[in-house]
């Protein structure tokens, strides 16, 4: 799974090491182009001394183990909040303490590290380090103030929680939620002239609404006077955009008269529907400008240090004019670079960058080897079924190939999508009935002998390899589901009750069962395939929307925390949700007294619940300023952040829809097509056919062992190459990254993008 | 403002008419070629007889008296709704029916029109034509149905009204709208296959929310048991899609435990923000896949009918191999075309066409003449302002010259910004003070004295030319609120009392009065000339909503009239809307009796509201299965057209953003510089400069009229335009829609778009 460069790890696979006939320098040298294609590969940017030892110790930095350690102790600072004021789970405050001090050595090992790592100047240039560094002290103030304050018994807030969401977005590795950031923080001018636009009609909608309804003495439904104040009239007005007092707000003046519905109807198309639109295509477009600029450079980066690594590796043959790589040196180095890539796969990737078979490549086609490496080619090694090895005169019989056959059949597929649907109507029917409750049995059964008929019909290790993401979901589900029923029938039997948890767990497994019907289905599986394409970096939404949720929760805790309470029974409380402000108002009639700022999670469903729909009925108990907290988390998560989501999958369905493969791709599947290595693409590895074309090596005693190859259906490895993808036909295939001025353009491509955090 | 060439009238600004020195062939010639190329100028796409006869025929069919009679007739054959069962204006049924029948026979005398136009084959074979025939004779059976029950006191429906929209579809001149229904027909596969997904995906968290909430015993707000019939259970999920019911519908599962919110979170993250974006996507996919293929059809079209056009026009020159069009005949062709032209806005065009001043012109350049003519071009004759005419040494004295300047000058816009943000401040102030309510009359001084003064500086048809929408906005707006304030005040001072309805006119046009800073802010100015740009388009979407609004309603009110009532009074009717199955539910409780199905109007607010948010109490008091119509609708309205629309906002946007000028457009303006008729483009004629240079002319005693030329912002004459240029990038300006196969072409070309009604 590693996927940096190993040090020690010498490829088994491989007869001569790399420490055989190579003195050291050339191997540092070696391990130096190593780490250029690395992070060329995986986009890294981060300018590194390049001395022998700054580069084991760049290697080290970027260890998965030493990433992994740095998000689990940011996800353990972020997860502090559970256990702090206001309290989730009463953890003592020494404890919450200490851990965060860990937290924080931990971060500020991770800073000292990367300072060794990088020249002294460029590190104290760069706004992320200082960032950190500001951040990491001003949690250390927060804790020794809050500590000694608390030691003293006086209330004292713990201000600095909201920062620590900016720890995920400064450290190295949050390229792509830095880049999200960048692109907003671009595009915010032209959506402040769209956003003045937009208030500027609010407002002269008020100031009519206030003329026009102010002096009537309508009420509201709560029977306080309706559009009175100009400031209540802006509040609600912009909620109305948000559709979530709709049609409330309407109804006073519209059962004064139908004539007013006409102000709203016009108000709601004017800025519901068109300005909406309009930021929505503001966004978009501008988002995509900057993103397009963002993974120009990228690829410049990238192909600048491609051409780094070439420097190095390049040899001078005879006869020709531009230096070249051996076919040795690239082995030697593709090992070094990703050392779980077998022989066949390597040989396959060479073949693809030498394609007239010379031996050598030239720049051009060593640049690629980074776009190369990151195309997902699945390896797939045909080999025999276990059984026939164990009695291939029983499994090579004429009713077990039979079987075999039957399983890959198209009815098969089309059988067990009736009883999956069977099933949907026995899950959905009243498990009361014992018939019923026992079908339970049955179809677990079915499931089960679905399993092991396809394990039996194809190579274990070829069903369970990675990529084969429906195997492995129909396993597990069936297999927890199988194991939950088992305890909790166990459980009724003995103690003659069963567990609501595990009842719950029991069916929901049994309802995603349901989900696979989907896979058999062509015209579903595209639009699934897509969304599965795109899923990874659908990731780096959900950590900005995390990072502001976070940060709208620490401040939401301190304003709101306490104003609303929840109590479980009937007390007296119960209809005023604990607050005089609130007795007998809707928000408490409705029942949403849960909603509120008391602890971290209700803080961060509620969020939820705003940016769905902006309910506010938390206003009536604080200070009508209060609005600016949801109005400002409208506009940033709503406006602002789902637009962008929304673009974002708007751009990468229509890449999808209208791209055709790369270049590289291509010669990479005729390459794979020419040399006859071609896994089928339709279903699961047609082992029947291969295991005909192995019966006459049979007689050898040896099964024949072949490897398969074929193109991922996700096939982009990393983010950034979907990003580049999109951008592809923007990007010009020669442009080296401005090679010919090396010291203006390693000013431009290794400068640390600026992240300002405030 | 007549568009389509003119028969009788031959343009006076001309020496020689048509009718000196030409034979009766050749003038029906140039009449013919005249139709075509007003055909292609305004997309028309008909084929009709080329006999002198037909020919004239069909110009009076495109007569725009005839076709704002046939849409005159067709609001009115809608508006009956108004007076038709159930009823809003009592009106006998007798004179409803009576004006019905006069529609149908204004309808039936359209069609017979056109079927004399274009021949019997092709008439019979266009499915437009019999979806008129059919509607009308299906609307005949209803009303006689109707007629015969209604004497006889028996209960009757109105069925044939659901049909009346799909005459605006079906008339020739809904082209435009006719586009977007096939657009939206021809995308509906793929829409279809998301939905399926998103309808499954929603049935298999019905299928959770059943077996994790169903055997809780949980209660909902009202009482009623949550979540146990799994038909409610996909109905409510679906609505929460539609966030309407949000948080309502969690919020039992999640005061039982908060640990549930967890599956409201993710239902919501697939299916409101993924599967909406996804539908978005598709959507915008398909729409703009099959309107480029509109529009490159529509372009061939028009390509087609301009060569032919040509080839009627053209003559052999001696050395030239291709024939060509000379100068006079295309001069003529473009007086009967558009008899509106000044003679030097012709030689404009003639210059553009006519590039190396040959005198003729070839087949390329002959067909831009359709685009050319669609190019909004702004004649503006400086002339003198009046009062320099009546005396032009005190209007030319230094005095008054400065008085022009400072009117002109960045300070007095600036000046009279800050006025109206003053004026903002004392509408928004109590009206009740008399200080105030007399200021009023301060501001309306000043404002009037700001038009005079523009008046003053500038001459006053210039200053009230067509393009200039704020003058003309300004104008209107600053008379009615004088002549309202009037009549109010007096009204006041007489009777002692004033009238609500004056007063609110009073107030609205104070407060639009507001709106015109915007034009001085030149951020806002760009959004809202695109805004203004796609404006008429956007009319296309409004009669689109209008049609599916229209069906639905009458509908709506067959099935669901008087279920609910409103009453205005303390009634005791009040609490339950009339309806015993609403007593003390949260509709009553909230007012919303007014929503309802009972008269046109009223079902038209309910459907704009179900638009924003698919609220809907009112299957409360009808069966379960009148859900499907609100589901029905929140597909079609929401999920479809919506989505058109804002795919539509976001490419018109882009365009704006991205693209150039198109060529013929540049060459245009190029032309308009060379000949040094260029009218600045920076806000109001700067008649000021143009006074200086017509000094010297003073003395000859008669000031010279000069001619400028400028391109209009809303560089669109007409919606095809805007799309053709949206599209343009993909079209082959040397395609002339297949001329070498005229057979084969011709049917291509001329076919009638195919719109099946239902």
């Amino acid at each position: 799974m590693s996927e940096t460069p190993q040090l020690e790890n010498i490829p088994e696979d491989t007869g001569k090491g790399l420490s055989n006939g190579m003195d050291t320098k050339q191997k540092e040298e070696l391990e130096l182009a190593a780490v250029y294609v690395s992070d060329a590969q995986h986009n890294r940017n981060i300018f590194f001394e390049t001395q022998p030892q700054a580069v084991r110790l760049y290697l080290l930095y970027n260890h998965w183990l030493l990433v992994v350690l740095l998000y689990f102790f940011i996800i353990v600072n972020l997860l502090l909040a559970v256990v702090e004021q206001p309290v989730l789970l009463p953890v003592p405050t020494w404890a919450s303490m200490l851990v965060e001090l860990v937290c924080l050595s931990v971060f500020s090992g991770r800073l000292v590290h990367y300072a060794k790592v990088i020249p002294r100047d460029k590190f104290w240039k760069d706004p992320k380090n200082l960032c950190i560094l500001v951040i990491l002290l001003l949690t250390l103030v927060d804790m020794i103030i809050y500590g000694a304050l608390k030691a003293t018994d006086i209330y004292s807030v713990r201000w600095s929680r909201v920062f620590r969401p900016l720890l995920l977005v400064n450290f190295t590795e949050g390229r792509q939620l830095r880049r999200a950031f960048r692109s907003i923080r671009n595009a915010l001018p032209q959506i402040l002239s769209v956003f003045l636009l937009f208030i500027f009609s609010i407002l002269i909608f008020s100031l009519m609404a206030l003329k026009l309804f102010g002096k009537r003495g309508l009420k509201t439904n709560s029977g306080k006077p309706y559009f009175t104040n100009f400031l209540e009239i802006v509040f609600d007005l912009y909620v109305l955009v948000t559709t979530a007092n709709s049609p409330d707000i309407m109804m006073p003046a519209y059962n004064a008269s139908s004539f007013f519905a006409v102000f709203f109807v016009i108000f709601i198309l004017i800025n519901t529907y068109i300005f909406m639109s309009v930021f929505l295509a503001v966004v978009y477009n501008n988002y995509k400008k900057y993103l397009k600029e963002e993974v120009r450079q990228l690829v410049r980066t990238k192909r600048h240090k491609m051409v780094r690594a070439f420097a190095i590796l390049q040899e001078r043959r005879e006869g020709l004019e531009e230096p070249v790589v051996s076919h040795a040196s690239w082995n030697q180095l593709v090992r070094l670079v990703q050392a779980d890539l077998s022989h066949a796969h390597r040989e396959l990737l060479w073949s693809v960058a030498d394609q007239h078979n010379q031996g050598y490549i030239g720049k051009l086609a060593f640049v690629q080897l980074a776009d190369l490496l990151n195309i997902q080619v699945i390896a797939v090694k045909s080999r025999p079924h276990p059984l026939q090895r164990w009695s291939p005169s029983l499994y090579l019989s004429t009713p077990s190939r039979w079987l075999c056959r039957a399983v890959q059949h198209r009815v098969f597929v089309m059988v067990y999508d009736v009883i999956i649907l069977v099933n949907a109507v026995f899950i959905g029917l009243d498990e009361e009935d014992p018939l019923i409750r026992n079908s339970e049995w049955f179809f677990l059964a079915l499931y089960l002998l679905e399993i092991l008929l396809k394990l039996y019909a194809m190579e274990p290790r070829a069903f369970y390899s990675r990529h084969n993401f429906w195997n492995w979901f129909d396993t597990i589900i069936i297999v927890s589901a199988l194991v939950a029923t088992i305890i909790n029938t166990a459980m009724t039997s003995v103690g003659g009750y069963s567990s609501r948890q595990i009842l719950d767990i029991v069916f929901t497994l049994r309802v995603l069962r349901l989900i696979r019907v989907v896979d058999s289905i062509k015209r579903f599986r595209v639009i699934i395939n897509t969304l599965i394409k795109i899923g990874p970096t659908m990731l780096t939404f959900a950590q900005l929307i995390i990072v502001v949720y976070y940060i709208f929760a620490m401040v939401g805790m301190e304003l709101f925390q306490g104003r609303i309470q929840f109590f479980d029974s009937d007390s007296p409380g119960k209809h005023s949700c604990g607050n005089p402000a609130l007795q007998d108002s809707s928000f408490a009639q409705l029942n949403y007294c849960k909603n509120n700022f008391n602890n971290v999670v209700s803080s961060f469903i509620l969020l939820v619940e705003l940016t769905v729909v902006n309910q506010c009925g938390f206003t009536a108990v604080t200070h009508p300023s209060a609005r600016l907290f949801f109005i400002l988390f409208h506009i940033i998560v709503v406006i602002i952040i789902i637009n962008i989501f929304v673009a974002f999958v708007l751009e990468a369905f229509f890449v999808e829809y209208t791209l055709e493969k790369s270049l590289l791709h291509t010669s990479l599947e005729k390459r794979i097509q020419e040399l006859g290595v071609a896994q089928d693409d339709l279903g699961p590895p047609n082992l029947v056919d291969a295991m005909e074309t192995t019966d006459n090596n049979l007689r050898t005693g040896e099964p024949q062992t072949r490897l398969m190859f074929k193109i991922s259906s996700t096939r982009y490895r990393t983010v950034d190459s979907l990003l580049q993808r999109m951008f592809e036909a923007d990007l010009d295939p020669e442009d080296f990254g401005g090679e010919d001025d090396p010291e203006e353009s390693s000013n431009f491509n290794f400068s640390n993008p600026v992240f300002s955090s405030i």
